[in-house]
């Protein structure tokens, strides 16, 4: 097992408060997506969670022993981040035995493997990899890493749309395989809707919900047909998008289907599906600042 | 009018054919997306397009005009490249100004509107700006340059999802504004099928297709329905990709409806839809081989 608690913690660098006070149980063998704007404190959160940095008030506990300099704990976890600190000028395959050496459960014939798959040549050094096999290189140690807790940031920078698909149904395999609890911070959020159990939305260092993603979605739904019809739907209900095409618009509406929509709906020929977890992100954190 | 041809364009780098024999028209005041997988070759094109590199063979013109050494047809496009190519230490602001001395209709104004809405500050300098902030800062200049063909290279690296989506948003409503030729080259393609009226599929250096997105994806259909019942209707189809959900099932297949389909969807009570565009790109483009 490998239950994540996270009670009060808070960031601040200088006066600037990265995290204010979240609170969150990540539980065992779940697909977790954790959303945010770019500086909403994601990163800060996961370097936290995987002590790279000291908090400022708050812990993390993993299986209820704190993770601050506890490298038994910390042994569970395999972090897959934006910045690179792999030893400088290592060859790939190099790279998986040193790894090996911190995570005894590393599975080196599945690195090879999923190197073979994505394409990626071993022998080249990491540092003349471009974005996206850069990307993919630290995919594949994550994915083989055998830890318990497997951590994504921005997994998915560079990479093109063929790769982007082999990685998610690599990951889903190797969950079904052994599951595990995974968290997946990612701003392609559509794409991996489907492949999430959970969602957790932090928006200015604080944490706007942790839910199923089914529930979250099931907070609104999107109409379609001929742009009079959902016009007039639309009125006096909260729409917080509209797609149109050539005589025909699909709105998401905020709030469940009740009666008296239901019998409008019918009424005005319309047809409903449901909304995009992404579209539904994009409401919920909105608003621009200058920062 | 900007009006591109590209005729048996070839690039070499020593051996290696990075481009082979392209040619292609760009018609003018259309949205067209430039898709290909990293490596294919688009990054060249439009380099070669912009006169930034030397062909090793045939030519580019900009309504009838050869861009090598032309600054008056360059003076037509606007580049935004991955590179940073702005001068090192300068405030986006001063940016703005020195981007105006070389595009005489840059539209200042607008810039600073524009610059406003994303919550780009304008006294920051260009190299102390995050990833995403980069993509906004270079975004702007070139929505703002007032040329008449604007190239995107990956213009949404970086940026969150509601940053991406007030990105296509503000295209949409520049071209609308004073239609232009436009070509995004990214790897998010189902977020921008939308606005793309045509694409350009680029494969190993060489052109696979130039076509209407529409008649592009009419080459395809989603079939859905119960799991046992869209197994059925795949035999002996062809079948790019089915994604599956609680007995549930949506496949991708390539091929029109025909009568004899018509029937056995009807039979099979299965729905048919769009097909979209990214799962077909990947389809077209895939094939992995070690590099």
């Amino acid at each position: 097992m490998a239950l994540i608690n996270i009670s009060n913690l808070t960031k601040e660098y200088g006066n600037h408060r990265v995290l204010d006070n979240v609170s969150l149980t990540i539980e065992e063998n779940k697909i977790y997506g954790l959303l945010g704007r770019n500086g909403a404190g994601k990163t800060t959160l996961l370097n936290l969670i995987t002590n790279r940095i000291f908090s400022s008030g708050g812990k993390v506990t993993i299986d209820n022993e704190d993770v601050v300099e506890n490298s038994n704990v910390l042994g569970k976890i395999y972090f897959m981040t934006e910045q690179d600190l792999y030893p400088e000028g290592m060859k790939i395959k190099d790279l998986f035995k040193w790894t090996k050496e911190f995570y005894s459960n590393f599975n080196m014939d599945y690195a090879l493997s999923l190197s073979n798959k994505f394409g990626l040549n071993v022998n080249k050094k990491f540092k003349e990899l471009s974005t996206g096999y850069s990307s993919i290189c630290k995919i594949i140690i994550t994915l083989s890493s055998g830890a318990e807790v497997l951590l994504f940031d921005e997994p998915v920078l560079g990479l093109d749309a063929n790769h982007r698909d082999m990685f998610y149904k690599e990951l889903v395999a190797n969950y079904i395989d052994k599951p595990k609890t995974i968290v997946l911070s990612t701003h392609i959020i559509e794409e991996v809707s489907e492949i999430l159990e959970k969602v957790i939305i932090i928006k200015n260092g604080e944490v706007l919900g942790n839910n199923e993603v089914e529930n979250l979605l099931g907070e609104a739904y999107l109409v379609s047909g001929s742009s009079e019809r959902v016009e007039e739907y639309i009125k006096g209900k909260k729409c917080i998008n509209i797609d149109s095409m050539a005589g025909f618009k699909a709105a998401t509406i905020i709030g469940k289907i009740n009666d008296e929509n239901k019998m409008q709906i019918t009424d005005l020929q319309l047809e409903t599906s449901k909304v995009e977890l992404q579209k539904l992100f994009i409401h919920l954190t909105g608003e621009e600042e200058v920062k």
